[in-house]
């Protein structure tokens, strides 16, 4: 029945029941439909559900599964395997498909190269339609699907791309040559994955040639793959942001609570130094306890409007809106910190016409002034720090949040505080 | 010398030049170029760059832009302008092109009816290869890429799809029933594009064929469309969770200000409460400064931790790896809260411990027990808010951040000045 079912299902879908079952749940359904598990399916799983599969199967098993896949694909599952585990695998999958495989392995994580299915359709310049027509019929080795005819010259470079819709269209006896594209996107092997997201999304790609850095035909990106990558990118950002490395959602509890604890420290490291600004004015707030009950406000709407600015510098900055070394950087800035000044003067004039009518004119007054500055340090803030990291090329994504809130909050209890001092006591 | 330059770009490429400049450069540029525009460059700029543009272009300049677009890019454009505007235009355009995008206009914002194109090519079910090669090589009036042939029967209700590369692949005589995927996902054209993207990425789909409520063939969906459809999906929840309504990175700054304003009267309403909690124990501040000093530590720990596994929730709920009625429901919450549990005890135990050297043994102990309710309630919270939210139908990862850490600054404070009240006093 179980058996059944899942012979039925589309290898994602199966991946995602089995994602949604206990361990031992996983356990059984394995033990019932290993013969009849897709190899797809160990793609489509997540890492640490995948792990937990495949440790249920052999490694020849595995080394079954893999050979049946792309390159693309087996090099994924086999990416994420432990060294040993790795080795045990590659020994059991046949000579030609391991030497492929361990080519692909050879590239950078999150590379071109890794992306890449080296099963493709190249054809040499002098072909006619007819000519890609036969050969296509005759030859049995080609990928399941393919998008584009790579031409390439004797020296194997691609010189164009024929998408299959204009090979389609045109008489057999039409070269090639007449209907390829020629400003086609070439790959190198080493270029970062997202950086080829970006090619595929800019210029609305289907596939696109990597080559090698001699330029010569190594394999092809498709965009279905390229479409987890995006997915895989927009999810690096917004976690980032809030500080988890990589989505914990299927990993265990001691894992996840492991993962999420870099970004707690932070957090603990930033409230103590808070903490240590607010103690210097102790005697002040002895004095006014007023202050205590106000200085939350003044945090919380420096971090909430700096987070605001950092996000949205950072969803610049990953769709290439924002380059570290544009023209616009300084327009940019100066936007938001017009932005934050309108925010701040509204807001400021709000909260301390309450603060005045609760705890008195020179405490709102007060208030009004932190909350100005405050806010304004927010925009400063969420602009030149994305900007800053992304010049020295790290990624302004990765705790944004946490970092950008202690400036908030170190700044909005000094500077409260500070004029409390200076002008209440 | 522009006009050259302006010419060799890709439409794309143009599009992000257009938005680096300033207003004025803008206006200089377009007024040169405008009879070299190509169309698509409206497709890629942003809305508010869009709209200026556009008003530097007259009516049936615009009206002559749109008809030379696909469906689904003249819907995209027109459905921007405001009604007044998009009358003048569509006037200006013939009357069969104006048909089409008139009906594809009816469709809900957001739909696959506004995501499809209306050209496509359809081959009846008895159909063979060469058949379907003699007609589109005959055939004038086709789409400028296509990836699919679908096959509909006499109802014109699509049967199967053939992938392009499975076409070319075959002898002439081969009948394309023979050929096509059975399982080919139709698309209802009111179905909403995230669900449309779901299904483009969960079953790696290139195009899809959108039908109405009879099941009858109405265009195509196709995956360069569904990417910028991701890339949206994945903003809308980044920006979403920090109280961002939508991307105002190019639009002038009293607007950015005012879209922005939402989240931070949340926010402002948030810190009132939490200082009205304050305010409650005012006394016990009095007596006790440290208190103050303290209680940041309190608020942003579990703000922290709250907002972690809220995003996460929110990213788990895009994926629909988590469904708000899913089996696994209570096995994530309880996840959740073990993840909270054991990061509560850590940092509890780091934190009291210093801050028994520094103040004492018992308000140590009180931050310490403080720190645990409200890390352990950010679990709780963190993962009931966005599923309660997902289960009535509303967005989760709106005000996601803002939402979450009101809660968690409400109980911190609360609990860290009410256990001090209670055993220190
Ligand atoms: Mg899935
Ligand atoms: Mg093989
Ligand atoms: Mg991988
Ligand atoms: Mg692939
Ligand atoms: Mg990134
Ligand atoms: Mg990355
Ligand atoms: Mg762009
Ligand atoms: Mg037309
Ligand atoms: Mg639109
Ligand atoms: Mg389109
Ligand atoms: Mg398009
Ligand atoms: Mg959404
Ligand atoms: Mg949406």
């Amino acid at each position: 029945q179980i058996e059944k079912l899942v012979d039925e299902l589309h290898p994602a879908d199966f991946a995602d029941l089995l994602q949604e079952l206990t361990p031992d749940e996983r356990r059984f359904v394995i033990k019932v439909c290993r013969h009849i598990l897709e190899p797809e399916t160990l793609n489509y799983l997540d890492e640490a559900v995948r792990e937990e599969v495949i440790g249920l199967m052999s490694p020849v098993e595995v080394a079954q599964a893999v050979s049946e896949l792309e390159t693309d694909d087996a090099v994924d599952i086999l990416e994420d395997l432990d060294e040993n585990e790795k080795q045990r695998v590659l020994r059991a999958i046949p000579a030609a498909d391991r030497a492929v495989i361990e080519q692909g392995l050879t590239y950078p994580e999150d590379s071109a190269g890794r992306l890449m299915q080296r099963d493709l359709v190249a054809v040499p310049q002098h072909w006619t339609v007819g000519e890609a027509i036969d050969y296509l019929r005759a030859n049995e080795d080609l990928p399941d699907d393919f998008y584009d005819l790579f031409v390439v010259d004797p020296m194997h470079k691609p010189v164009g791309a024929v998408p299959l819709s204009r090979a389609m269209r045109n008489k057999r006896a039409v070269k090639l040559e007449a209907l390829m594209h020629t400003e086609f996107r070439a790959v190198k092997a080493t270029m970062d994955q997202e950086s080829v997201a970006y090619l595929f999304r800019q210029y609305g790609l289907m596939s696109a040639p990597v080559v090698d850095e001699a330029g010569r035909l190594l394999g092809v990106i498709t965009v279905d793959d390229v479409v987890h990558v995006i997915e895989e990118e927009a999810e690096e950002d917004l976690l980032g942001i809030v500080g988890v490395s990589e989505t914990d959602f299927h990993a265990p509890p001691l894992e996840t609570a492991w993962r999420r604890v870099r970004w707690l420290v932070v957090t603990l490291c930033n409230s103590a130094i808070a903490s240590t600004v607010i103690s210097q004015f102790e005697a002040t707030i002895e004095q006014i306890v007023a202050l205590a009950i106000l200085m939350p406000i003044v945090a919380a709407m420096g971090g909430n409007a700096g987070v605001q600015v950092i996000t949205v510098m950072v969803r610049a900055l990953a769709t290439r809106d924002l380059q570290p070394r544009g023209s616009n950087i300084w327009r940019v800035v100066g936007k938001e910190i017009a932005v934050a000044t309108i925010n701040a003067a509204v807001f400021a004039l709000i909260m301390g016409t309450f603060a005045s009518i609760f705890f008195g004119i020179p405490i709102g007054l007060v208030l009004a002034a932190a909350m100005i500055f405050n806010m304004i340090w927010a925009g400063i803030a969420g602009t030149v720090i994305p900007l800053t990291l992304a010049r020295f090329k790290i990624d302004p994504a990765i705790g944004a949040g946490p970092f950008l809130t202690t400036t908030t909050d170190v700044f909005g209890f000094f500077s409260f505080l500070g004029l409390a001092t200076l002008f209440l006591l």
